[in-house]
């Protein structure tokens, strides 16, 4: 039993750590340009601190899921890494709630402030963050099942 | 002991339930009306959904902290109860997140994407939803307190 809580444990890490590295590169990648009124427009991750936070918060979901690898399995360690489990679990839903805040209005704007919607002009950057998105919002929901697993561990310990 | 830490829970549960029931009010209640080029500018918690999804979140974060008072001592709730601060903690963080990154675009806007601030023409408005800022970042703050300290008695059950 305790064999297969490993396995299962480590896969979903390595799934976390996929999705994690993948939302940070995609979000990094991201780039377009456009040409509005004879000024021309880039796009890129950069210009919201909300996609730089997703970025950088999802590159240190990423280390620390690589690293949590290899701890999970030592036990006196493993009080930290169940405290670290749910500091990663808050950044990444944090990091995934800003990046879709600002992407909403990006995609569909907010006439009340007179905000327009970008995504018109820069498909290709829009599709970009959309991928890192989903990248993140899967991160967030392994690490949220990691928790779930862990918290059941400690609350029915084994006699 | 035990009577000491269920004091100091109480009193965390009883500043949690403040904070997260100021957020709320404070966001319903933020109202600002501007008039920009003869037309009339309403600004009210409505026109974000971002603002929406936090008051909601703080209204089920007060109504479950108010509960949650009373279920805490009883034993075979416990639990449950544990498990609901989790997702409280989480739901607060999300809601927080969400509401500081629309709250930055409208005090700072975003030159690159043509945002325009609108701190500007309804600073009743913004000192209003700064206030239920501040009033939501304590909440889940208050929540990540309760949560660790549910996650120290659980690692360290008493023999």
């Amino acid at each position: 039993m305790a064999k297969i809580k490993r396995i299962i444990t480590t896969l979903v890490r390595l799934l976390v750590l996929g999705a994690a590295l993948s939302a940070t590169i995609v979000m990094v990648t991201s780039h377009d340009s456009a040409e509005v009124l004879n000024l021309s427009f880039d796009a890129k991750y950069t210009n919201a601190r909300a996609f730089v936070y997703f970025a950088i918060t999802n590159a240190i979901a990423s280390g620390y899921s690589f690293i949590a690898l290899f701890l999970s399995f030592s036990t006196p360690l493993w009080h930290l890494v169940f405290l670290l489990d749910v500091f990663m679990t808050l950044l990444l839903t944090s990091s995934i709630s800003v990046a879709l805040a600002i992407a909403d209005v990006g995609k569909k704007g907010n006439s009340h402030a007179g905000w327009l919607p970008v995504c018109g002009q820069v498909p290709e950057f829009c599709d970009h963050v959309t991928g890192a998105l989903i990248a993140g919002f899967s991160a967030a929901v392994l690490y949220l099942v990691l928790l779930l697993f862990s918290i059941h561990a400690v609350l029915n310990p084994k006699p």
